[in-house]
């Protein structure tokens, strides 16, 4: 597992330009294909079932993109829908960078978890009085506090370097912004904004000089020189500053722990917020799943947290169960219980599945209490990388396998719940002897309706 | 005072239906009465003068209801006014359910606060390895995490158990829902979102034994036999379970001290934040007031807390002064306060009355700061039930009565402030020798323009 | 430094009646003034490009006014802009009296701070069973709990008291309002806003009394005479209260350390949240800086913290570097990045320049990750208090000058940023050797274009 979250293949997002990404979204189908006559109209259904939950390649802003690598934004999420409140003050941001690359120095006005998911490199935060620098290997994570300066490097020879970033905006709620200070027109520099006679004072140097060098930039990821590269890491060491290195303090990786779950059909690595100080002060949580090919999981869902799942590499699919779509959005039956007092709803909430097929790139999004089974394809193992907002004392219940919750009513209460013997709801729940990663379902689920 | 909170009367919600509810309802005037002639339109005026500070039953969403009880929820605050924005991530549920009967297993997407105002009861938490289950009796405190399904028994052959909840949502601000397993049409189960094949694979049986399973549900609120209940009370103490009790660290029961007020014209029962975690944990307190029939409280307000207050018996009414309701919503001199500044206030703030008539089941708020009395009538007892929100560090800050605020100015500061010599003050506000509940108004106020 | 903050000046506010005020109000220009024939047309650029950062004297409410003093609330800012939503809880008003007078008690639904930046006075807190008295003095800082009732007195003989105060609305967000109690018509009481029968029940005491009582009041401002003010000194201290004083453990004083900028061009006082209790409870700063006539500082940004300035003395103008202006509300290029994916930003952010034109009263909002200068102007010193919100873990970041981040890079970072040798980068970023205060530039800024 110390290989790759994002591994490099034939589809790899990295040399293209936006019109073939386009193309390629075009071909993905968010959607489960069924087979007949009426596929299309159930394709709409189907579609409009995974809305909000599910986003796409296409619904990133490109943030930049150069031959030496680029960023990729996804919207705030209140911008899909009002479901999503709940995590409005979340970004997602995906920076891919080319072999030895540099990533000019910036900052946000933002907390930012980064979590590395392909390649080799290092960071250095910029203090008043000093730098720290740190080694990024994949499944580090590492907290940038808002407002910290902070520039990358792509020390590979061969190797993408791929950060996933999920970040919090402190002045803004689900809006921030790169400010650039080495700069000119390419980045813009935030000194160009103010006036010559300023700077001229304030850096008590001629503005001609200034000038000269806030014009000579060549855009936000550039190239490095492995002697450059070479010079920055020794420079690191060397100075006495903060050495580079995983085994820092400040920095945990997500596979230095064995992982919460492991069998034939998948494994679960999670880093906790009571684990790691940096997720702490988030409330985060960040976790990798790898499922073998046509495995699946239990149905289960989160207490507290709301998940946002990448998918790194493989396909597959996901079902979950809403009551809040046909309550809150689609004007269900139910659509008047927050509007109109004194109506009765029958029989309690209905739940409408959302589902969604998964492939390389695909986020979605499991909001807590929703149950939810995730299911890879055959033909190769499924990877996501999740980021859990609102972690804090979370718990997962499993609604099947070994340790699912329905096996901890009481005999009485399983008869009274489900109207039948104790000994049929045993025989249907007590039948899954694995935990949490299954066999997948013989038929894939496309063959059935 | 180990009696119950909502007692059982002629005029009991438990076994009407819902049309008889409305009737009810259209009886119930919500506002001042006055004699003469112009009281259709003061009526009206004071109609108006209530919103959106009282709620009655009309207003609550019948969530379920069938022969063996009922649940109700208040919508969310802010579809009734903005003024309320303070405690729109709040809900209020009220659980009713018949002698000998249980509630099916069910989570919400909500942290919960359960108060039980009659009856006797357990509740069942079920957990991955275990589950934990507790008696509930008049006066329990109990907080539901956010996910943690739960199940609850009316172990009682002949009394309701009625419950308050209080519920904060923690995916989207303001809005929940409940989440079924066990199941089928009715309620509706989350398992039946989920492809048959997967359900399949999931619980390592077939589709055709898991469906018979999930067909067989009749209610949400269901019969129980003295038998299961019997057993169900036996398997958790046998089984070596967290054995039932009240005395469980993790229940407070609102009467298990001694009021924090109490006199010949009423007692107030409080557990704040600081005394009890489950409280504490999400900055509530409870309260419980039981007035003589006649009397009244002193005028006072909370310095931080917003009151949610639920009439469980008797009938009065309450006054307070409001200066947001003139500024923000109805347009007064003083509106232009936020909008159009460089604008004036002659004289500072003005205030609102806002005045309801009180009987059982009415809700009101009082939010802080706003001074507030409570007058019950004279034939019986009002009994209040009170959520305060946002508790913590909360005072309570008389204004009549011994330790009334006005008296701890200083001589000369009472002069300045009254334009008046102290004794003069002293006079007025230190007639009143009782505190905090003092005999009421010799003419009831309805007499009085 | 123990002088005042907030000066006397032929310009004072003080005596000035409301039309005074607009008057000079037209007359003070909010923004860079351009020599030569373009200049109107870039004066309304300029003019917009304050927007939404800057308020003026004209932008106040006026909450109260008479000949002893008058209260002056900022409206709440998201009013402005959403851009400020950041700071959407935090309302500025400014409490100015004339001497030997008395603000009758209040409270209100907000947590306040009090700032005291001109002349002595005393305040009383009303609790239940006692009151607390404070000695104020220039550069105090007082927190006022949300609901504490408080009285004020001005007791210099020929000196204004002026006192700034931030305020968190604790119900309503963005929103607040003053109590009175002792009033009548002027100020209006919430005891008015209660039933004669309610009242009399209440103090026991006939309603004739009552009125009597309430009906006295000659404004929330008033005269006291100089035995009054001694007495009510005198009282507390002889009373055993708690007696006056700067001292108490519960007030810091900003003066009261050294500052944390100070050379020959200007001087930086500040109190952070972990350095007094009062301020840490709301996560604020508060500072004060003084900048010799022509001086400027740094160009710098906060990482956290939203700051709120006020000007209170001397003049001069600031710049400031935005990306949000043109990204979120002026339609620039990159408006599309939140609502249109799959769009691209060529090169990052652009900055917008926001800039100011500062005098006395003026207000200025200087969000997190920002940078900005300030300069004076060459005449006199200029004086700005300044309130920062979300101040917890806050650093400045300066941009030029001894301890600049800039120099922190590495030689090959500087390299590779620059795209030139870090030689070059430091003959810009070296020169500078003060820290923070610089001479400032030496022509006036609004000489240039």
């Amino acid at each position: 597992m110390a290989g790759e979250l994002w591994p490099s293949t034939e589809e790899s997002y990295g040399g293209r330009t936006m019109e073939e990404g386009r193309g390629k979204t075009d071909r993905v189908v968010n959607h489960v294909v069924y087979e007949g006559s009426e596929e299309e109209s159930e394709r709409q259904e189907q579609q409009q079932s995974s809305k909000p939950y599910v986003l796409e390649d296409h619904h990133f802003t490109i943030e930049t993109e150069t031959q030496r690598g680029r960023v990729r934004l996804l919207p705030k999420f209140t911008e899909r829908s009002k479901l999503l409140r709940g995590i409005e003050n979340y970004r997602l941001a995906i920076l891919e960078t080319e072999p030895q690359t540099f990533v000019v120095p910036n900052h946000w006005d933002a907390d930012g978890i980064f979590f590395v998911t392909r390649g080799e490199g290092s960071i250095t935060l910029v203090h008043q009085d000093r730098r720290e620098s740190f080694n990024l290997r994949c499944g580090d994570i590492l907290r940038i506090p808002a407002g910290t300066t902070v520039y990358l490097i792509n020390k590979s020879n061969n190797e993408k370097l791929v950060i996933m970033t999920l970040l919090q905006p402190v002045s803004i709620p689900g809006h921030f912004e790169a400010f650039f200070g080495p700069g000119g027109e390419n980045p813009e520099s935030y000194f160009s904004a103010f006036s010559s006679s300023l700077l001229e004072a304030a850096l008590n140097t001629k503005r001609d000089k200034i000038q000269r060098l806030f014009g000579q930039r060549e855009g936000i990821i550039i190239k490095a020189s492995e002697e450059q590269i070479k010079a920055m890491t020794h420079h690191e060491v060397g100075g006495g500053i903060c050495p580079f290195g995983g085994e820092s303090k400040h920095t945990c990786n997500l596979f230095s722990k064995h992982p919460s779950q492991s069998n034939q059909y998948g494994q679960l690595y999670q880093v906790d917020p009571d684990e790691c100080r940096d997720l702490r002060e988030l409330n985060l949580a960040i976790g990798f799943a790898n499922f073998t090919g046509g495995s699946m999981t239990a149905p289960y869902y989160n207490s507290r947290a709301t998940k946002i799942a990448v998918v790194t590499n493989g396909e597959g699919h996901f079902e979950m169960a809403c009551p809040h779509l046909s309550s809150l959005e689609f004007g269900g039956s139910s659509s008047s219980r927050g509007s109109h007092p004194q109506q009765r709803r029958s029989s309690g909430p209905s739940y409408q599945k959302v589902s969604g097929r998964l492939s390389r790139g695909v986020v979605f999004i499991i909001p807590p209490g929703h149950p939810v089974v995730t299911v890879a394809s055959k033909n190769q193992n499924l990877q996501i990388v999740c980021f859990d907002v609102n972690a804090l004392n979370n718990e997962k219940f499993p609604l099947a396998g070994r340790r699912n919750i329905i096996n901890q009513l009481s005999p009485d209460a399983k008869e009274l719940a489900f109207n039948a013997p104790a000994r049929e709801v045993d025989e249907v729940f007590k039948n899954q002897e694995d935990e949490f990663f299954f066999e997948g379902p013989r038929q894939q689920h496309e063959r059935e309706h």
